[in-house]
């Protein structure tokens, strides 16, 4: 067999089922649904808008899309709900099938395990209820199952919970962590280096002409990776650019494949901008022609606490960040799209330049543009 | 699709293609090469066995099974032999051919990037070569791959290099290890009481009917995984028993699966027993028809001194170790298997009993049988 044969195939086998094997199996643990049921911003946010809006619940027929332990199809029988299909495609489903019963709400929950887009039910529904949103808001892809079970299951008029979600991306100063990253990085190029001496003298091999190569995944590695990190609202140094804004009753596939956006933000402080940092908000408002009756927001935004989803930082690199002054604009495009060998992590470009009110016309700092993968 | 129709289709995606996914890909960074590639035990071991035995190399074809970044079919070109196939099965083949060429053998190494199986070689070999092992010598799998070159493409009374493999099993006191492994499991299980209680009073929805689940999933995961260790060798507190003894020139695909052995190990000290560790050697002897000039064998005993394979431990629990005194001896049967849902890990269970010389006949500790992965 060619190696291009190899290539394809390896290719194909990844995107036909590696997605099964590593993305729907790290679903499959109590623990780890124990970690998301243990974030409270997460768990209140969908709490309040359910029952904040128990009369948009009450006798109504609800689907939840990716329903893990169960808990939101439990609390939509709670709330009121005559019928929950509760949709799950690992086998979590089976404990949440247990979850049901020990709440008393298994004449109204149908614990359903099967991915999205193979589910039959006997009947449309007036609500779409899901807790879909990935690192980022968009890693994961796992909107796409909604959007698939809006198409074929939401009754006209029907609500989606959340209905809305926003994206944001501020300027940052982390200091210490991009200077780590960076030493990071030098330290394991001085590793090589050691490494490449050693193996010639000891070994009679020479591995120089692999140097660069070894750069560059050990650049992509340590600096051109996002990090997930927990911002306190001082590391945020000028003002959040909304970046996407998806109405999910509307959005199309194409739409939420990723984000080609430009930017402007204003600086509120003299800083070392060392990068970029994005979250996001979902609105649970229900639909036009069901509007909820309390409006709800889940926001992951530095200013509001701790959510596991944290948010994501971009570090410009290499170091030392730049000094920009309060006054100061950033400009620039920020572009995400999904990776071509997993359909569930993302790139992310940042292109961007500082704008200073005293300079002249025309003269501002030089254009920069970072690539980072989000793991 | 009903849950069977999925059960089925994930089981089959993982068997058939998660192995390319999760295995394969692996290997396929510079950084993981340098990593094993930086093990100077494994490389002076290799690089003794083919330029202490150069006379057996000289003007010889040899096929590197797993070439990685193509150190060893690099040192047998080197070593005189005048065709190398070297093949591999991930893009880092790519960069076994610059190897190959900047150290000046690309007249004698071919390098082929595929699957051992797929391979088609123009001519039988004298030698196969290659790095096979695992953690615990039978982790991966990749002996599988060694054979299949052997029975299509070694000539009669060619060699293999390694020949030989052994795997030992000793008794160990891991006191520390043990205790923080237990306290890490008891601390888990305190959170997950913690968590349902929250859960109900917070948010209404009663969680510990999925207790006993949640106690088993952390159990496997603290007590009932095999650790990575490096012994010290005041660790081991009596002899190591050998449980296989691997000829690779002969042996079947199913004697290499896993380890069916019965053991008998005296104790040497005073000591608390706090359950095993594994570990191996492999020889490179030749063949009978063409025997290695001189024998050199690469051990991972804790005798030895680091590899990046370390030993593997297997606690037992619960806490605490049971005492064993100089003299006593612990007799028992390890049984490995690989793993339905993961052909390239391992499950191990180890059933022992200690007899102490002054018992009277009959009467010895209870039986006990403690369960592993090796993850």
């Amino acid at each position: 067999m060619s190696s291009l044969d190899i290539d394809e195939k390896g290719k194909k086998a990844w995107e036909d089922t590696s997605d099964f094997a590593n993305y729907f199996c790290v679903y499959g643990t109590i623990y780890h649904q124990k970690q998301m049921l243990s974030d409270d911003i997460r768990m209140q946010g969908y709490y309040d808008s359910i029952f904040k809006n128990k009369a948009q619940f009450q006798g109504k027929v609800v689907l939840d899309v990716g329903t893990g332990s169960g808990i939101l199809a439990i609390w939509a029988a709670q709330a009121g709900a005559s019928k929950v299909y509760a949709v799950e495609a690992t086998d979590i489903a089976v404990h949440a099938r247990k979850l049901v019963k020990a709440n008393g709400v298994e004449n109204q929950v149908v614990v359903i395990q099967s991915k999205m887009e193979d589910v039959n039910l006997p009947e449309k529904v007036d609500i779409i209820i899901s807790e879909w949103m990935g690192y980022f808001l968009l890693r994961e892809s796992m909107l796409d199952s909604v959007l698939i079970a809006r198409d074929k299951w939401l009754k006209p008029g029907g609500a989606l919970y959340p209905s809305h979600a926003k994206m944001y991306l501020a300027p940052i100063q982390l200091e210490s962590d991009l200077r780590q990253k960076f030493q990071d990085y030098s330290n394991a190029m001085d590793g090589w280096r050691h490494f490449t001496n050693s193996t010639k003298s000891k070994f009679g091999v020479d591995m120089h002409c692999l140097g660069k190569l070894y750069q560059q995944e050990q650049s992509e590695y340590y600096m051109q990776t996002a990090n997930w990190v927990e911002l306190h609202p001082d590391n945020v140094i000028g003002e959040a650019a909304i970046i996407k804004d998806i109405d999910i009753a509307k959005c199309t596939f194409e739409e939420i494949k990723g984000v080609d956006s430009p930017f402007r933000m204003e600086v509120h402080k003299n800083a070392g901008l060392c990068g970029f940092s994005g979250w996001f908000d979902v609105d649970f408002k229900g639909s036009p022609e069901n509007p909820a009756t309390n409006n709800v927001t889940l926001s992951t935004s530095p200013y509001i606490g701790y959510t596991h989803w944290g948010q994501q930082s971009f570090l410009l690199f290499p170091p030392p960040s730049t000094q920009v002054s309060d006054g100061d604009v950033i400009e620039g495009k920020v572009l995400m799209v999904r990776r071509k060998d997993n359909q569930r992590l993302m790139n992310v470009q940042i292109t961007h330049t500082i704008l200073s009110p005293e300079s002249k016309p025309g003269s501002t700092t030089k254009t920069q543009t970072n690539s980072y993968q989000i793991e």
